[in-house]
């Protein structure tokens, strides 16, 4: 199922700079392994923000925690989680969401 | 996986007084089907309202959806669905949430 | 440039309902037409709701305004618009957001 | 009676990591102490958080108050409490919200 | 135990004017009842609104909800409840909150 | 007349905790000769918080604002002051909501 | 004491106008009165809105609760009222601020 | 001096066609003289809605409200005014912001 | 023209105890002289708070941005400004809201 | 396209002053640097804040995004962001909202 999720790692960028900067450094390489493993398939920055805001796959909330918690910026994120249910128009059909 | 579900009906007491009694009527009807297929799992009124906030148990929110469309009371309800994931104590226990 | 666009149709379930039925036939035409065009890029229905949420691709707000106005749904609907930019990790790389 | 109690426990990850690891270890043998004695008597994680979503039974008011007291995390804790009362559906039957 | 409990009657004053008046008597009637009782210890209007506020009494959620539902105005009202605990000061005194 | 006083002094708790204990002590003291005066009337602890929530009787909120402002947490408190009126019901009656 | 009053009149504007322009016209004759009791001592409109914020003195809430309710409006209007004390640097000088 | 108006019309659209059509027509008219009088120096849409948001001049807020209550529309629309002051970069410059 | 300032100088009081207490002191200085000269017309204490409401005067809102910038409160305040047009009843009256 | 963008600078001013100073210093360079690009076309104080709110032209959110993460106030700055349409009012005439 998919998720949309807000990440709003404001506070990583209140710790010394060169603590953040390979906060972000890692970050991004797990970011691209969720990528890579389609659990993060879409995702955007809030334009003049430190927020993203993405669209996730997990095969339920308890999962997505789990990924939720390898993310190096977590402890430093506010995050809100929203369910998200297949719409009618997108279910047996060959354009769906993902492809 | 759980959800926590509150279901407002304020709007089903508007109907004519008959046509309300029906609707709640045929509402507990399929609210003891889904209790005895382990979906609806809890839930409580919301004391002074028309409210009731419950735990609900689907494997997905496309499932829950689903659910939540086959209750009587739905074209009359306002609907909030929070995900929710396990917690770290109650995983890998006896004592688990459900048990 | 992508949207983030949540519509709450709830007023349009208070037509009658042959009314109210071709109108969500005629949205849904609409609507494979815009998926079609690669304007409406993902959606998925809040669950519980009359809401979906989704992904609109327009050059800027203007041509969005004009694909929300052909909406049949859009006199009926409350509609929140969020801008969205490129995250820097999908930006000059192959597995960009839409691709 | 039940109560729904929601434990945002943010400021306990703000401590020194030993006396954070320390406190949650604390926690937890206090949890697994009040999960015995049918008061906690379900518990979720909110994914994304450091909350937790909570069905606890307590004879009143009073009682849940000094139970909350004994958390070890209570004085790092953002806690909200709502009174819930038995729904209609689940008083004088058999498969009622605790069995 | 106690309970805070705001009553927002706006939608009582909707009614004909007879119908109004006439519920409005016999909420009073009611409402004198749970004086007597000790179950409506305070309340108050708050000023230039259709509302009130008071501290009732009752043993438990359960018995709050049975009572509310006993008021006249209870389906034109839009209730709020809050759980109350005893204050540390007024606990094992003589000049509890109630003496 | 009678205000609503919510006092939240989660601050206080952030004083040193020796220091913290003796303004409790005080705090406690000032309490009490308030409650002999017949100012604070009743009080409550709203559950899991460092908040009470209170009925307090004054000639006027001049008369509030010196008596607040005499509390020895008032520097590390938020008060939330609102206005009640007798309730029609139990103005001309013996039993109104001090005796 | 004094209090500050904002009145949003809106509902008044949903009568047939006749019977609107009859109630304003009632509501200005009472203003005026009220005026000239002191009582109501500052009003503005809020640009914009069919809302006025005023600065109106009574006795005490009860007393200015008797003169809301003698506002012709009052059965449409939705009212705020906040307790008022006197600021530190207008007590005990000659330019206080009803002077 | 300027103010940031966010006008909602919402309530237009739900007058009968014709007659909202015209109030639209006379609407537009009164807007244009407003715009060549400087009165009203910019406006956007709220792309999805029925607000437009917009900076408009006058020497006061008097001023400001006797322009709004010329709009036909105003009967029909939710109006929120935010006063605005000059940035010092705009000031005593040339490029300031309406030339 | 009028404004509805509310100016929350909680911040101030977080300063040591001398530097706070000379900070009140200028400010009260500049508060009288902005009495003086009728800029500064009203003002209450909100009950419980460090925050003060009050009726400013000034030609437009770049003065009293000049005049809010001049109070040496200033850098410790929040502070909210809601522009007053007069009312209709106030207008072309002798009994207007300044005498 | 159009951005409403409200800026709050608050965190800049908790700097030490010389290097708050300095920072401003560089934002007013920057800032008339966007200004001389037609990028900032408009902007205001709210006044009693630290708060600017304006109009922004980009292409579209990326190069928005880009232009607000040039500002040398950007890491202490809290940011809104919305997207705006053309009013039909402006589109397709002379005096549209930028000449």
């Amino acid at each position: 199922m998919d998720f949309l999720v807000e990440i709003d790692a404001s506070r990583a960028y209140e710790l010394p700079s060169d603590e953040c900067a390979d906060l972000i450094k890692r970050e991004r390489v797990r970011g691209r392994e969720l990528m890579e493993e389609n659990v993060l398939r879409h995702f955007w920055r809030l334009p003049g923000t430190r927020s993203n805001i993405g669209i996730w796959s997990a095969p339920d909330a308890d999962k997505l925690e789990q990924i939720l918690e390898s993310l190096p910026v977590k402890p430093y994120a506010n995050i809100k989680v929203t369910a998200l249910a297949s719409h009618p128009m997108t279910v047996n059909t060959s354009s769906n969401s993902h492809s």
